[in-house]
């Protein structure tokens, strides 16, 4: 059995992060339920269609609460017989999904019953987000590293605002090898080259290098983005369940990584991330600000490699 | 053994489509041979290039004549020994190859002789015109959706008209799979992503997406488009059948699907051509002018979604 | 066994090369070691980045000598504990690496001692390249075409200057197919169709073409172009051997053709190689002035087709 290992000891670093995020939080419109706050906000504009609000914090980080929701969402997906279409959108205006939340206990990850494809818990969902039999369409307004990246990997389809989308696979830079699927899924997107550049290169994309090495679909002027994908999730929930439930059952099977490349890469993020060096990185860009507002996590790619 | 039904029963619809179609034909060229009226005319400006011209009607719509016809230009371009070059163009300025003839009864096309592949027809000759050693070019001027698309995706190489061409796989928003092979030969060109999108959105691509997305190889400013693909096929004509079909030979067997793939698709289109709300949305675009000229052909795209 | 056969008798003109060459070398910065000039200097600006300056005459000629220095470069970097990063450059503003040397006797390629993929040995060294646990990066500033394209394919990562940067693989234009592995690994970065076009067309490809059709990573302006680089491969340098190593181990196996698609093209090189109609393509190229710095060399896509 794999022992998982504490993500990060921060020290001091720890206290001042939930501090920030704690007072930063209230700007964002409450969607308390009782006493949880959820990530994910379903709202229902019609019965084929779902509009999925993500929300974390003030960077919207994604932690193991966001696995728990995304299996519920998952669930509730694969059972619901009218449903074509799901939009996943960001409440947040700068960041769509920032990354995995670093400070959070890793426990509580490896402490979930364990999901139905017998995967690790993120690569878990991911797996089974991809192959539901609904399409599934990220609108990308903001940020989106690491995990947030291998978020919209998994989902069907990546609309970006040319302006403000950001995609990033940062964790080379601090020692690791992402885990949650980019090197299966970049690949079959954008090819081996301009893949190895983004993997190696752990650098931000902007919306218009983004559509231009097809790591979205397209990019859309910010001014039209709302109108575009509205456009076209009604234009396609509007087609019904039955016929994208026929059509994701063609072409899953000819495009999406077999299951069996998750767990080495997997494997790989959770042998490395106790390296003394991915450690050190951590500390230092928690010092610097990292998962809180600020310059940290708006230039990210910049940051990451700044020893 | 698969019982093949009558795709489309229309009613007062299709007499009124088969007089518009014989009124307005006279306005192309007569090319009448005999009293066949041919789909397909092939010129051969020299022993190692030929150029098709596909006519058929007043949007030049794929029916099983035109699969008799690309059987006949298979078996002779297998048997020619000086060939190298096909080019597929458009004797109709607004269609390349609109789609199938929805109305023409399907015991037409399910009465054929089997083909080589064992395939259904028209999966059978595209199958085998992809593998044909020599090379396959489509200069597409005006639009090609559907059949039309799926035609042009299994010849080896897409030339655009950067102003004019559409292309498209309006299926799905009449509740259909993509029965010639789209779902398999698009991911292979555009990736998943857009793939998905595609098939899913249902929707018309013009010139300039179809080179960002690469379905097509490339959009050409329609001012320079017959000289660019005179150009082109001209120079490969020029290098002869044997080096182009080595090339043929080693380039097919590792970028075509695997002929496995297209049966459970095109079974996919036959079982659910019947579905009541297909009928229904055959009829609502008979109705309003669909296999016409005029604006439902023009912007299939838009039409195909209309309730 | 294999027999190969001497790539061209040029007769008069292989003298008149030879004079050409050695007249027109002084002009490049004499590398000299003892008797030996080098076609790769490497410089080491830290321990984990080395810079290999590619020079071998007017046009950047890849022969037997190139591969030899290229199985040591190759055997050094697999060594080198601390290396994360090659990057391939030419001291030649005008050719990054021409093509394969047609003047050379290829007795001197064909007698070297096995590679240690048991493949011959231009793919040989390309495999083994491919597959180093270190990133490598080709600036390509000037033309590459043939062997030279076959050479930038076989790196992880092609980054052009769009005014300067010229791709293309000429064979089929001789008469050949390229045998050092374009046919598998072009599809793979710019799909089915593009990579057709680019083989058969056996055109040059500009930076402009070359970025949208995915054949380079991206095109950069040339006055970026040293700074851009030099900021890419700094940063993945510092990165480290151990984390790079790693990533190329999750994609490599994911990302590159099976070895066993590289000796049929080769094969097919070598037997077509020694028909009539190519001998006669080399003689008549040579004739105008091939392998010699001026228009052939410069405008190669278009020579070649020259009749």
């Amino acid at each position: 059995m794999r022992t998982f290992c504490p993500l990060f000891d921060l020290g001091d670093a720890n206290i001042r992060i939930r501090k920030e995020a704690s007072s930063n939080y209230p700007a964002y419109p409450a969607r308390r339920r009782g006493n949880f706050m959820p990530h994910i906000t379903i709202t229902r504009p019609s019965k084929t269609l779902w509009r999925a609000s993500l929300d974390n914090g003030p960077v919207n980080l994604v932690n193991s609460q966001t696995i728990v929701e995304l299996r519920s969402l998952i669930d509730e997906a694969e059972a619901d017989t009218d449903l074509a279409v799901i939009l996943f959108e960001s409440a947040n205006p700068g960041y769509f999904m920032a990354h995995w939340d670093l400070a959070e206990d890793p426990a509580k990850t490896t402490d979930l019953p364990p999901g139905k494809t017998g995967q690790q818990p993120f690569v878990d969902v991911l797996i089974r987000l991809s192959k539901l039999p609904v399409l599934t369409v990220s609108a990308i307004r903001g940020r989106a590293r690491g995990a947030g990246s291998e978020f919209v990997l998994a989902t069907d389809i990546r609309f970006a605002s040319r302006e403000r989308a950001v995609l990033g696979q940062f964790e080379v830079a601090a020692g690791l090898i992402p885990g949650g699927g980019a090197p299966s899924r970049l690949p079959r997107l954008v090819g081996r080259g301009r893949a190895l550049e983004i993997l190696a290169g752990a650098n931000d994309f902007d919306g218009d290098l983004l559509e231009r090495y097809g790591y979205v679909n397209r990019a859309i002027p910010d001014a039209e983005f709302e109108g575009f994908v509205d456009s076209f999730v009604t234009r396609v929930a509007g087609f019904g369940r039955r016929v994208i439930g026929e059509l994701k059952q063609c072409v899953d099977p000819l495009t999406l990584p077999d299951d069996v490349e998750f767990p080495p890469q997997a494997d790989l993020f959770w042998t490395t991330v106790v390296q003394p060096e991915v450690q050190d990185w951590a500390r230092r860009q928690f010092e610097r600000g990292l998962q809180q507002s600020g310059e940290v996590e708006e230039n990210l790619g910049e940051f990451a490699a700044r020893r």
